[in-house]
């Protein structure tokens, strides 16, 4: 279509785009992914597959997985998208309170309007009277309380925040191997260090304070190490601390001079007998005023995860401690060039910390949904681990919580390679996706000890799915070992 | 509360922190909104004030200045949100119709299910749909079209797209002086080089090639330019371009190689005679494919402005042309690490490019919502234009579109000498939010010409607020240029 003859050149091209970006990899959503769309739209054009339909379980989205929304958190949304339900008698009195006072905290009484940058200001009062509750009444301010989009949003706001400096002084951010890879994702964006701690496999993923020692003075050569990263309960590997270890962090952190920053999306997906989840917060201000009072700690949440699993409307929030007020005035600022946070992943979050009490005429029937999701998530935790811990080559640790599992699978040398360029792991994960639609993610995309591999597959999918997923990768894995023997 | 005699510093400071993000600024949320929420909490702790409510006339923000939503967008979205009411006979069938299909598009039928990273497939469809209906038949593809967390969302991951090199080489970016102080923040967070060129109040402040040519020659001695960026209607100006302007801005780019930028969010907020929205993408294909084969061109839309004003929901969509395939696919990776913006605002977005049709039961309740709307807002921007245009020492361009007036105003030499460090119109506008407890910005916070002074407004208020607004502003004004005389 050129008409002239100058040679035009696009002014974006992979060479001349910022390079930070070009090296961010998310392998949640990463090639499996793109191929497994692609597979669909072949099932969908009628290719023939030894399969008939893709089953996505590399990502916790537990609605796309067959999950039923809450009840009662769909009544308050519907009532606050459209004021006029309000006069419905269809609807429960306790959703309407909730509504009315949500759209009371709007501008014009409307989830349309901006709400002011940090969130509405009574949905952070009833977040931090629902930290005050879980935490056994230790004080939160909800001027300490940042509304976010999603837990994503918020952690890569404080990363920004807290990323700078030039070659040895470059800030270096401590994150679990395994870890979640929007850590590694924001890292490379921001150009921050990398620091690389390992969780212990073989101690059920444990997290020991000597490997975070270990870990840090090698970093200490190359970078300025000032944050680390905590997932609890883990992600991909499940695990949940014990109150021990959270202490012992918190001690090490304040020894080290590090901002900790403790995902804890998952803090209502605990499963294993004699698991609690402890939340970092708590921890800290047990410790005595000699830790909470110097310690700067943020922790994450959001509306994603736990029973209501509500991805799609991007909802969260981010505890702030002991930050310097300063600072905290340019978190304020930062947050408010993007204006707000969805209003109605706000309003979703509301629902969330102020749930429905003894009492109310949605009580019963909230709890009842509640206790199912748990239950149901519980039982797949412990059928997953037993199922995957009877094939061989596989070694599963206990999904104790969170939404996944991350077992250790044996890849023959044979397979090594000829995996030509692909981590092994992934040519694994390819080849089951091709055989038999079920879409995981690679350990490599999580991080994992070298020579070892995994993959992460959430345990989300419906009961009788997730028998039919278990024993097709058991199939698949015998007779990939047997080709590859 | 230090039991240890080792000094505590925290990690974060002033000092330690990314200074980037500190030296940011972005004054619609600056310290006169500060402030305002300030003199609100004294108000209602019953402090006197001669005045007895802050009106917030700083943001454009609809609902929060009373305006209703839109009846038939909130029905679908409650009906997404909330399932049930689709057995209900009091919503209509075609807004059951287009939850349907949204829900239909969604994963498990949720709304609560992440999206795919690009948005929703079926959304993306209706708005390639739009976007070929408004721009008379010239085509679009969905594949090109990119759901978003409001428009600055989108604006943003671009800029992170081409912002690279260092010193010399740094990419630059040309915006509009006075431009909206989202692209100035972005800049400074990304460290681009901000290149300014300036619209010409004394043509309604039109834009010229001969500036923009000025502007890139000055700005070539010292960094890379690569990218235009255009705000058609403008913000915080209020022109809207002419057709002519558009095609002499397309063949600069072509010529200069830069990237267009085409924040297009005011696309419906035209109200002055003659004038007439022009899509920079139809202009671009209407010039021939000498011009619409080669330029790059990202043009940006939201579902918070318009006649809809549903700010809270932070509904966007990009639209790109001509960018390189690779990049794309670049770009579809960085956005997949944020997983997918808001599903409730691709939703709102769904019926902004697919409202009720002629035949259907909504069709005439929308259609007249949404022209009482708009004929009121073009009722109040002739009404401010006038009012302004009375006030001794005030300039007021037309309001030919968008939702503010910046009026140039005249700030004594005395008032200047006694600034002390404000910019002049930042004293001038906190005195009035004192007086009058009217919010407004400063033109500094946009850019001005030096020696000029100026705020921004929004249009928003009901008419007899706008009426006491613009008479408060003229007796302050009055009492202002006596003060310092």
């Amino acid at each position: 279509m050129q008409t002239n003859n100058v040679a035009q050149v696009n002014v974006l091209t992979l060479e001349t785009m910022n390079q930070n970006v070009r090296q961010v990899e998310y392998a949640v959503r990463g090639p499996m992914v793109l191929r497994a769309v692609q597979i669909e739209e072949e099932l969908k054009k009628g290719v023939k597959k030894p399969f008939t339909e893709v089953i996505k379980a590399n990502v916790g989205d537990a609605h796309a997985m067959g999950q039923k929304p809450i009840t009662f958190i769909r009544q308050v949304l519907a009532l606050c998208a459209y004021p006029a339900l309000l006069e419905d008698d269809k609807f429960p009195e306790d959703a309407k309170l909730r509504a009315r006072r949500i759209l009371d905290g709007c501008g014009g009484q409307s989830i349309g309007a901006y709400s002011a940058s940090q969130g509405i200001e009574c949905i952070r009062k009833d977040v931090a009277s629902y930290i005050e509750k879980r935490d056994g009444g230790i004080p939160s301010n909800h001027e300490n309380i940042y509304l976010s989009t999603g837990a994503s949003d918020a952690i890569v706001t404080m990363l920004k925040l807290l990323i700078c400096g030039e070659g040895r002084t470059r800030t270096g951010v401590m994150i679990s191997i395994p870890q979640y890879p929007l850590y590694s994702a924001a890292l490379t964006e921001l150009q921050g260090v990398q620091i690389n701690y390992y969780l212990d496999e073989d101690k059920c993923w444990g997290l020991d304070v000597g490997e975070l020692r270990r870990s840090l003075t090698a970093a200490r050569e190359h970078c300025n190490p000032r944050a680390l990263c905590i997932i609890n309960p883990g992600n991909p590997t499940g695990q949940v601390q014990s109150r021990q270890c959270i202490e012992d962090v918190i001690r090490f952190a304040k020894e080290e001079g590090l901002l900790l920053m403790a995902d804890e999306v998952y803090q209502d997906n605990v499963y294993a007998e004699g698991c609690v989840f402890h939340s970092f917060k708590k921890v800290l201000f047990e410790m005595g005023p000699e830790f909470s009072s110097v310690v700067e700690l943020v922790s994450f949440h959001s509306t994603s995860k736990c029973y209501m699993g509500e991805c799609g409307f991007r909802g969260g929030y981010m505890e702030v401690v002991n930050l310097d007020p300063e600072v905290k005035a340019q978190l304020t600022k930062l947050v408010s060039v993007r204006l707000c946070s969805p209003v109605s992943g706000q309003a979703l979050m509301d629902v969330v910390v102020n749930p429905p009490q003894p009492g109310e005429p949605s009580y019963a029937t909230f709890t009842k949904e509640r206790a199912a999701v748990l239950a149901d998530l519980a039982e797949k935790a412990k059928l997953t681990e037993e199922s995957f811990n009877n094939v061989p080559g596989f070694h599963c640790n206990p999904v104790q919580g969170a939404m996944y599992t991350f077992p250790r699978i044996t890849i023959p040398q044979k397979a090594i390679d000829q995996a030509a360029g692909q981590a092994p792991d992934q040519m694994y994960c390819m080849k089951l996706l091709e055989t038999t639609g079920i879409c995981l993610v690679p350990g490599s995309g999580f991080g994992q000890r070298e020579g070892t591999f995994h993959f992460r597959m959430t345990i989300l999918p419906p009961k009788e799915k997730l028998k039919y997923v278990l024993e097709k990768i058991a199939e698949f894995n015998a007779q990939f070992l047997q080709d590859y023997s």
